[in-house]
């Protein structure tokens, strides 16, 4: 597929004047750009400048505050909730996860739970912000319905990823981010660009049957806990995805399960709400509140040596360390830029047209 | 397979008895007993009494101290580092967990990472000890490597399971405790007793081949991660069980990956070491440091009859919610008394005998 180039600054720029024109602050424009963009830079396309079309939809139908007052509803030493006053995830996320972290230099931990919020980019962003100050970073959101519980035919629960953030001495940071369910929406999309079909164990359709139609979930089918069935442990995967909806929106007050707001501005949320908005989760661990930082560090070093010379199955694939293959994407679009499919090249073209912004 | 039964009773008052006839104070074998048999009550027959032979051959390699004095060697307002002083697990988690839960009766949350300990029993029980007090509770632990990371051979990982558990109004609490293993040991325990094989993406052999043989780790096979294969995200349970093992002994100081001293005493630690025992983590959150307590609980009963009653797939399947089959176990099992295997009832006899303790 026919793709353009561009360079991170450029797109950061770029979103950042159409932020700033819907009403955004230029320093809250300037920090959702730049979780927006860090989500391209690490390869997670599906979670980067493509949505912006999606945020704008959600400021049309009024479901999102560009002038968001974040305030704290509550508060311990070591806990807070957050009210996001319905503003973007994207700049009510990190500015949870800096109460978190200044949490954690008090007392060794901070924990944020967030309500009245809204899509917040990708979870590892938030999670990563732990690490240079020597912390260990966790980021959880729940997010629009799409999958249904092991044994369940109906859309209960969204992708609820978690990432988590462990800093390091020499070795890159080991940066877990990954949805709790088999495939994420994001790796549908691919395959609906291509015109195949998704291996077995990823969907189902509206009756429960397993299916491989990429398009299932427009059909009314679900994406599948992580495990797939209940053989491979559907169950386990669907315990994680409770658990993030869990801490994410029954903890702060926000919508859990099926009243989760659907980040489509065209889907219509449901009429009755349990909470307000979508829910998130952050915490920040100081290292040094357990042991001394650099023994933490060197041993994490040491563990990530020996995990990546575990002996392999095939030669010509090592075994990974979670952050690797995004740390990499990353050098390679800061060096060669990020590349666009032409649909969205031609959609960021027209919101450019609409707020007078150039490309 | 034959079975006969026991009152939960009488199986605490024996694992009490020979627990204190080779040393531990009668508080701490009647703590451990507790621990042990509410696994057997909860139907986690793998981590009930019928380890009791297993913790005795620690005590005898000198790999069990059953006099610990475990002590704080760090610790921040809302954090904890203990070693267990190589004392049983069953008796330093529960009591690290007493130490989370007074920290976040002070500040709001508690964090205790544990290094120098053994097998913990159901990571379960240590979650739940956090229910009574309106606190959210976690509990993790790493365990003997038995587990490939995606695309290697070797055993790297344990099991390493997470426990989660929310207090409720009137519904019974929901407690998720699983392995981050597509199949955790117990499972292929039971089909090995039965002579069956296990289905595919369970286990592979020392090639990294997939096999179905339920004797396959004694040949020096693997288990695999939560999701079974790449193409079905087996990358992400090998996330789940390194940030596990990472949270469990990289912050602890205990002994991590490979380095793992094995449950079974006849299988020798490695000569090296890079820390001390085996390390947990355990965790509590106070409710209303986020919101009132009632209203999360309301809010937790509305979550759990929502989901319960999720159209099933198969009418005579409903959607379960995380704690019920163990919870409807142990009823049963507390009414009609525990069924052990004849060949566990012939070895606690004869542990029975060794120790001057009738069964």
């Amino acid at each position: 597929m026919e793709v353009q180039l561009f360079n991170h600054t450029q797109l950061i720029s770029f979103t950042t004047q159409v932020l700033h024109a819907i009403g955004h602050s230029a320093e809250d424009a300037a920090l959702a750009a730049d979780v927006l963009i860090s989500a391209d830079l690490r390869g997670v396309d599906s979670h980067g400048v493509a949505r912006l079309r999606g945020y704008i939809n959600l400021w049309k139908a009024q479901r999102m505050n560009p002038k968001p007052v974040i305030r704290i509803e509550h508060e311990t030493p070591s806990t807070a909730t957050v009210d996001g006053d319905l503003g973007l995830g994207l700049v009510v996320a990190p500015k949870a996860m800096e109460i978190a972290i200044a949490k954690a230099k008090e007392v060794g931990t901070g924990w944020v739970a967030i309500n009245n919020s809204n899509h917040y980019g990708i979870a590892g962003y938030h999670a990563m912000m732990a690490l240079e100050h020597d912390m260990i970073g966790i980021s959880l959101t729940n997010a629009t319905p799409t999958t249904a519980p092991t044994f369940g035919k109906q859309r209960m629960l969204g992708t609820n990823p978690i990432a988590v953030a462990f800093p390091t001495e020499n070795q890159p940071p080991f940066v877990a981010d990954f949805s709790t369910t088999t495939a994420a929406v994001g790796k549908l999309e691919i395959l609906q660009r291509k015109n195949m079909d998704t291996p077995s164990g990823w969907i189902q359709d509206a009756d429960g049957n397993g299916i491989t139609d990429a398009h299932g979930l427009k059909k009314g089918g679900s994406l599948l806990p992580l495990g797939s069935d209940r053989e491979h442990s559907s169950h386990k995967g669907y315990c994680l995805g409770s658990v993030v909806d869990i801490m994410c929106a029954v903890l702060s007050g926000a919508n859990y399960g099926p009243w989760v707001p659907p980040f489509l501005a065209f889907m219509q949320p449901s009429a009755e709400q349990v909470g307000k908005g979508i829910g998130h989760f952050v915490g920040a661990m100081r290292i040094d509140a357990f042991r001394p930082a650099d023994d933490f560090k060197r041993h994490m070093d040491n563990w990530i040596e020996t995990f990546r010379t575990c002996e392999p199955i095939n030669e010509n694939q090592s075994v990974i360390i979670p952050g690797d293959p995004e740390r990499e994407m990353t050098q390679e679009r800061l060096n060669g830029g990020i590349p666009l499919l032409m649909p969205v090249v031609e959609d960021l073209m027209d919101i450019g047209k609409t707020f007078g912004v150039k490309l």
